[in-house]
């Protein structure tokens, strides 16, 4: 366990702003040194695919779903846009909160035109609307697709985001992912160990990721590389759309304890289901990341 | 019927300006939640198409008639650009009034190039409006053409009017279309709610929709699908292009009292005609939505 | 005629500025309502060719000619960019300007890329400008080219424009022509009268526009819809590059006193001849236009 | 020969600045109203061709050569950019700058892509620099390419350069030239002419033309059709690349005497000398430019 | 060896800033005039290539090992980017620093789009993160793509990262190279001299180019060209990818004592191996650099 003695606190924090962000860094990881992140920006990304339709419990057709997950599970930080927040945060106000400042459809595909996913607010606005809410704001978080005919816009925005993030105490989370007509293997481990060093680079405190994939070997392998080209920058993980409880916390495991990632970031895996067995998957994945369970005990928690 | 101690502000709006929310909110719906918008911006989106012709009223040749119009029936807001507003509001300063803030042409065409409709002014140019003029501005609204390859200009706009308005009290309206190249079916029910799920993370307090169309199967029933995604943010429905009034009405009604839609955006349907015709369009249009009456009586109102 | 009890002035310029509009507006119209603009930016539109050559004056390739004209004739207002008021003006202090506030050359054709013509200055260094030099700047100017792929653009700088002036007392002229590959028939009644109709929403106090034309019609009664459309925002025309005389006169007086205009717009008609014709000239347009005499009274005028 | 009170100064100078813009005009053109400028600006134009290579004198190599020249020769202004000029400056503290305000390299050809140049610049960096430095900074530069399909971005940074120049009383002068894909004949007499009326229109003190050609008629009358449409803009003409000094003096005669330029802008007819050479080449150019002797006095100069 | 009177800082350093500049140049070059710039931006601009694989040592994996030979080897400065800084300085604050402005990673290829290296910061936020880290920021990098079709854009940053850098006595380095569609040879000779010139131009203080290659010529003579072009802006150079030690100190020697360059900037010749061999390169390269020892006498330093 990590005290606030020992965090680390990159030196773009200035002084007056050092408290906050050890706050907000061992809110986020209760002390753990360690983040689960529970996604729920996907309405804008996906549309409506993950949210309604076959296989998918219908409490998740509601939006209030996502908060009533993350009011009632053990989570690190729920990420959202802020446009939710305001909307749902005066019922949900003990909720740690990420604001997830750009996203983008998922109507034009590569083969039409690179990705661009564009930043809608400023960290200003998040800081403002953090002290008038007295919400739990406690980190912002923005999407860059390396290798996009659009990579120097948002390299651009990444910086700016982390930069004035850390001014005001927030933590910062990227989610970088290789995409475009430049890219052929989007999982290649080595490729997505260049995107947590572009991370590092950036200096956000933690970058998401996809799971490196590779014929014939074993992806826990693989994602050292990454772990390690990221440096001090923490790396999570996707869970990615497993529908078995324990391959997926097995994987998740693996990925902590055996490639080294400082977490996770689990989306349809938690809200799809209904709130009942959703909740009780944010605790088992929250047991695993943060209490460092076994994946036995983690299902036994889940169930 | 909702009193002021009920209306949900959203957190986006600071304690200063909670009061001027509530206001607006309730004089846009006259206390039922429910809103009557009436939609006068197309002499930019339709250029003269919707005015004179065949088939319209010659009152409509002047833009003068939509003010009437305004002034005289039951409305909840009527949705114009600043400019008419600043030229007609001097003698109707009665008009509830929407701004809406970006508006583009329909002379080039999806197969030539994808949809991008600009933002004129910024919200505090609206606010300053406001204050100077004295006039009941109590809403702004902008156009997002999802799909469109200027997609990520636009969230980007409507996430940033979103935010200034609520922070000056004004309630927003945003027009989600799926509309460009990559955009095979626009009337799709399950992509119509990826839209309103987008207004739901940008914030707004309404979003406007096109009623879903799917092969064998009822729009009332498809509609319920975006009205659940849409969450907090209330979903109004465009009235389509039916001349046949009954018809009109009956699928208002539906709208409203099957689907869940809170209320209607309608513009042809009510300015086509002339001005006493209109006036009671509208004032049937409004008992269904606002006082919540059956078509029978809507129709006898409207007679 | 009007007096400045009867200016209806805007809601967007503010209290302060009222008095300002209202003596602008008075001033350009001289009391009737009506605007005889002297056209005179086209050394940019189109370069050295309407100044010099062939049924040319030799008088018209000085650019000192322009301001000649404007300040011996009669006129409502002399349009001209910036640069040229700011290198002249000392010696013709009594004209009064519009500042056109865009300008493009013709070089670069449709079928080679979409028109764009660009703000040049802002608003605010036109009130600078008169304020600092005393001059008798009225109003300002800028040209859309409706369909084309940077409609966008222009339309957010004439909302801009529109808007800003307006705050500061000065009166707007919109040029508004439909051009680009999407535009098949830049003369279409119908398309004049929405572009009228896009002015009146931008809150242009007026708009120009070209005569439209349709095969076995009569262009005067055409435009009668264009200044339908175009409400309270005032219809200027185009006279075109007719060179006889009195069809050019009786076009005008049809515009006005036929289809409804409030006046016109004209540069090669006036200054393509020498100083003292081209003075005779601006008189009786300004005969027509301001002082409403009949095309014989006008051409005696003129001779 | 003019002094002070005969300096026509624009009124877009406010009075404040008045006295800075007449002695800057009078110190470039010493009292002649003729400028004579030594163009310097080429290391990014032409990268190291005009610098270095057969037929250039190895002097060349170096930058500080220009400086050199420029200190030991009688010139009206030296322009280059303002690195350049922050590098040596402090060693020639005596000579009349000018600073160019953009550049571009010439590796992208037309046929790939259009040229544009853009600013590096604002002019108050050029104030603030000049007030720091204590060097005479009298004038800034800039090149616009008309018929460019970036010349929306370029005539808007000149339009915007000129203005902002002259509130700081510096004297301006734009480089047009008509390049693009639609540009079929960069030497058209005419569109020359169109290009010094676009300054005129841009409101600059100065415009640096080429010298127009057409097959079986002499440049010399040719250029007078500019110069006309100037207006009271000046124009000042390329030497080109002729290497024999007396055509090149002769020619420089004509554009001044017979055509009616005032004065010239050359750069590689000087740098590519010896020091000694280039400062001789200088003063035959500045007596006939400033002090009007003929071409055999000059030669004399030179020699 | 220079001492501080003898430092010429450029006029764009303003009074109150002449002493930073001149510390910081002293600080950087150690009194020789010279600089060893050990280059650590390629976590970007090579992705994970530079740091993992075959023939790389396991070291270099961690971007800490960066960090590790900055502080124990003898470096003119360290350039990497402010994210990198933020989180490793405060165990490393006694590194001279460079602050890497631009980065962009090796995924689109030319023949896809030409390159695009967008500015991530603004000086203004290296000063403030200097002000407040305490840590030693002596200069700021950014790299220009001559003969891209975005090189407008790379200009301008470029231009105001000099001017604006200067305006705090920041030093400044240039990464310029000539790529894109448009470029044939980017090892030419009289290219890359016109390189350090458009640098020069630029006011940098220094600039990083390619070692130049002609069939049939040395190097080491061709190189001459680029450091005359440059004037007075110091020209370093790359290393390239050699890995004998004894033909790149060699090479590295006739650099600055054949060719007259003044440093070089090196990265995968140090970093790729064990932290001890990577501290013992450094200080071979640094005695050349700075002390001007002989290759011999390096090597021993080396071994």
């Amino acid at each position: 366990m990590v005290d606030s003695t020992e965090v680390r606190v990159p030196l773009d924090v200035p002084k007056s702003a050092r408290h906050i962000y050890t706050a907000n860094y061992l809110g986020m990881t209760k002390g753990s040194g360690r983040l689960m992140l529970f996604a729920g920006d996907q309405k804008v990304e996906h549309l409506n695919n993950d949210f309604y339709g076959d296989g998918i419990h219908p409490d998740d057709a509601d939006p209030e779903h996502l908060f009533r997950i993350a009011a009632e599970a053990k989570i690190g930080v729920f990420a959202t846009q802020l446009g939710m927040i305001a909307r749902y945060g005066m019922d949900y106000p003990h909720v740690p909160y990420l604001v997830k400042l750009n996203s983008k459809t998922n109507l034009v595909k590569t083969q039409q035109a690179d990705p661009f996913s564009n930043q809608w607010l400023d960290v200003q606005d998040v800081v403002t609307f953090r002290d008038n809410s007295g919400l739990k704001i406690t980190a912002v978080g923005y999407t860059v697709y390396l290798g996009s005919e659009f990579e120097a816009q948002m390299l651009r925005q990444a910086g700016r985001i982390v930069h004035d993030a850390h001014k005001h105490g927030l933590i910062t989370v990227l989610w970088i992912y290789p995409r475009g007509k430049a890219v052929a293997d989007e999982k290649d481990p080595h490729l997505i160990a260049g995107a947590t060093g572009v991370a590092a680079c950036l200096g956000s405190d933690f970058v998401k990721v996809n799971y490196p994939k590779k014929e014939g070997q074993e992806s826990k392998a693989l994602l050292k590389e990454a772990v390690l080209a990221a440096g001090r920058t923490k790396v999570v993980c996707a869970g990615g759309s497993s529908v078995d409880a324990k391959v997926f916390l097995q994987r998740l495991h693996d990925q902590i304890f055996v490639s080294g990632a400082s977490g996770n970031a689990t989306g349809r895996n938690i809200h799809q289901k209904s709130l009942q067995e959703a909740v009780a998957m944010c605790n088992a994945i929250y047991a695993i990341t943060v209490n460092g369970v076994d994946v036995k005990s983690a299902i036994k928690i889940m169930k």
